[in-house]
């Protein structure tokens, strides 16, 4: 971010439940999260942004240009969820991979992650080594990481996400997505090469809901290109909104 | 278990890794169990017993009694797992339900757990509540449930049966368990009426597995028909090993 920050204005907020924002009783999914970012975008007054998300945030850039697709210049993805990756998710060999995302709504999930600070730090850590190909990509921040997690209802409100996310997370899963029109803003996706938690062939369907689409694989890094080869993503997300005159 | 042992001679002995038996360094599955449950008999003499088994006893009742059926007069089981349960297991309506069989296997599991008291008395009271249909049925006996998952070793050695049966797991979730030949030694199996992990409708492919099946609804209670009616529970029991003609 920090070289990307001489070029452009950047705005990183924490979605609502997240790190420092608000957590007001939930729970809130990728509408809610979407809406909010515009409402954002309104009191910064900024009439149209270049969007760049991951993971949970590429899951609430999708109802978000929906919803307004002129106040988005331009969206850049990292590896995400999109309707087309479908029952692959869901698949036995999986199981092991999405575990979390029903652990992540158990009323208890707060408590035992929350027990100690090591339990905390266990669990985040688990993560950030699974999921990660440059296994020691956050083994510098993982205290911050710690820490954030266990500053008062972050736990409650970052899970609450996936209690809202569940419904859709099973329809698409059930292949019973609803069937949206394209989106048609210009959309740059990075996929990383080795990304556990969803693989590069997952890719295939992504022309379905993205008619303006330049995708590539980003290579040597598993889920978090952003912090596994931050010079190259910085690189990559640059590129892209020169090539659509976004600056 | 008091009523039934005026009658019989019970053995209600802690599977490898469990309770207080031994923990050496697993994993153990259904089969490694079952051979340990013959090798019991032959210490403690039994040519022959009735067995009963709910859930993992279930599990590993069913290589036990094919690889030594003279060894066994009768099987009763309450709700278990049996491979025409198939791909149901894995339905992404199911998934809230299964995630516990993934994330026992986890090397972080038992230090997540494990990390305070409190900690393991909501984990495994999470189980004891969310699966029972009689809500109250472990109420007086959480806390000594508690402090048997905190014996040295307990819970890796509990939840390396996980590890143990993941494969198998997998493979019946993908309909692609092993075809075997019918168990035809006389079985009883009640299974309750309102098991939220494996709904009575589970039960339709029963006979393909257990030729010789006495097969009825266990009425008003979930996953634990033992403990939420224990007196039916015993006298069902009873009442198979009486038809049978064992005693």
């Amino acid at each position: 971010m920090t070289w990307l920050a001489e070029r452009y204005t950047l705005f990183a907020p924490d979605l609502r439940g997240f790190g420092d924002s608000d957590k007001p009783a939930g729970p809130f999914g990728p509408d809610q999260h979407a809406a909010d970012m515009l409402a954002l975008m309104d009191a910064l007054d900024l009439k149209q942004a270049g969007v760049v998300g991951h993971d949970i945030g590429g899951a609430l850039m999708q109802p978000m240009v929906r919803k307004a697709p002129q106040r988005v210049a331009g969206l850049f993805f990292f590896d995400f969820v999109y309707p087309g990756i479908g029952p692959r998710m869901a698949e036995p060999e999986r199981l092991n991979n999405i575990w979390y995302q029903s652990f992540n709504q158990l009323e208890m999930a707060p408590s035992l992650v929350g027990a100690t600070r090591e339990s905390c730090r266990t669990y985040i850590g688990y993560f950030l080594k699974a999921w990660t190909h440059r296994k020691d990509a956050f083994d510098d921040v993982v205290e911050a990481f710690t820490d954030n997690f266990l500053k008062p209802g972050n736990l409650t409100g970052g899970f609450a996400h996936y209690r809202a996310a569940h419904e859709g997370r099973i329809r698409m899963m059930k292949g019973e997505a609803p069937q949206l029109a394209p989106i048609d803003v210009p959309t740059c996706i990075r996929w990383a090469e080795h990304d556990p938690l969803f693989p590069f062939a997952w890719t295939d369907r992504l022309g379905e809901t993205f008619s303006n689409l330049d995708l590539a694989l980003f290579p040597g890094v598993g889920h978090f290109p952003h912090r596994e080869d931050p010079d190259r993503a910085a690189a990559e997300i640059a590129a892209f909104f020169a090539r659509i005159g976004w600056s």
